[in-house]
């Protein structure tokens, strides 16, 4: 191929961005990787982050080149307030998987895919980057409005009317959901065979601060789920206790 | 009418959105203002901002109540540049108001009212407000992408997909755009029958550090040129010299 196009890769720290920031190195994209401080409780995640943003690609699998810019944003999300996950309320633990599934949790957080997916959009319009890759799964997070492909393909048609580049007619932008419909054992092996490096993941919604995972969050539970599905070793550290948890 | 309705009403500083928030205060909403801080080089304009929001209402005008709480909220559109506005290229100045309307000018800031609407979603969501107020307009700024009315609509479809009440089916959320078919005279004139006072707007791009305007960028330009049509005196304080400028 010529020239490389350009990526924005929506990266959290967790396995999902992991794996879709492997995908998008693997099509040949030149990746300009982003991350936001949000007031997150676990910013444990945000160094998950920087350290698969510097191991992607590169020496460790062949022939594919390395991420091309990291950036972290800070956002204030608790500005606003009104989710688990910025500290307003207690994140929920050991819920059957069949809860998790359903309805809306307290981890939500509101609007944030929006806010993340604006940003994505202006650092693409000022990179000329037409693809935006994120890391969202309408199966295992069924609750969440903005994780929905009918939300994406919306986001999708605002991206083409609100930039200069759109209205221009240079370039469309393109919201690529490459584990919308996997199950976390599909997206965990798809990793896997591509060299992603698990261990450097982190998905709990409440870890020590030493970074061990609760192992009984939503977030952990699936990812538990995941593994053992895959039939693959989980390489997560989860606090002594947490491996009682079924 | 019962409980009145909340409402989000992003506010600049501006001449748009002040008039904005004297309309939808008039109209019963009980009013969120939301402002930024987002590396603009006019910081002067939240200043103005802060003022609007205490002067809006209350007993200046019979029967109004004021706003019920102001928010600024600091986010950083710098970590992208891409705009005079931020700082990276010159603001220019004295431009014909025939080129100030066509074409997509360097003080564009990309994406910046899908960020901006983004949080006064995220704002909506935790308050259980429907309803959203910007200041946009077609006809003065034709060339900025994210002010035309199909963009408006795209984000109305979004908002609608990416919140929980939404999806729960509780609460529409509208986005309310009433000047976007305005001249900016109409605009001064329905403002001023709402006794909004434009002695605190601030719209210039390039103010003097003690907040002057240029008079020659072009929301000076069209700022002036709004007040001519209006027939109504200006009260913005301009630097000596741009009182030459036609």
């Amino acid at each position: 191929m010529g020239e490389r196009q350009k990526a924005v890769v929506l990266l959290s720290g967790g396995l999902d961005s992991a794996t879709v920031l492997a995908m998008a190195l693997r099509d040949g994209y030149e990746v300009f990787a982003l991350s936001f401080s949000y007031g997150q409780r676990h910013a444990w995640e945000l160094a998950a982050a920087k350290q698969i943003a510097a191991r992607a690609g590169g020496p460790g699998v062949a022939g594919v080149p390395g991420v091309k810019e990291h950036r972290i944003v800070a956002i204030d999300l608790r500005a606003f307030g009104g989710s688990a996950l910025t500290g307003d309320w207690a994140v929920p633990k050991g819920r059957p998987l069949a809860e998790i599934a359903e309805g809306i949790p307290v981890t939500y957080v509101p609007a944030r895919n929006t806010i993340f997916l604006s940003y994505a959009l202006a650092w693409a319009e000022v990179l000329a980057a037409g693809d935006i890759f994120l890391g969202v799964n309408a199966l295992d997070y069924s609750g969440y409005p903005d994780c929905r492909p009918e939300y994406i393909a919306a986001f999708e048609k605002l991206a083409n009317l609100a930039t200069k580049a759109a209205v221009l007619g240079e370039r469309r932008i393109r919201i690529h959901t490459p584990l919308i419909a996997l199950s976390k054992a599909e997206i965990i092996r798809a990793g896997l065979a591509l060299g992603v490096d698990y261990g450097l993941t982190s998905s709990c919604y409440d870890p020590s601060p030493a970074g061990e995972a609760c192992g009984a969050c939503d977030a952990c539970l699936l990812r538990r789920k995941g593994f053992r599905e895959a039939g693959v070793a989980d390489p997560t550290l989860y606090k002594a206790h947490a491996n009682t948890v079924p």
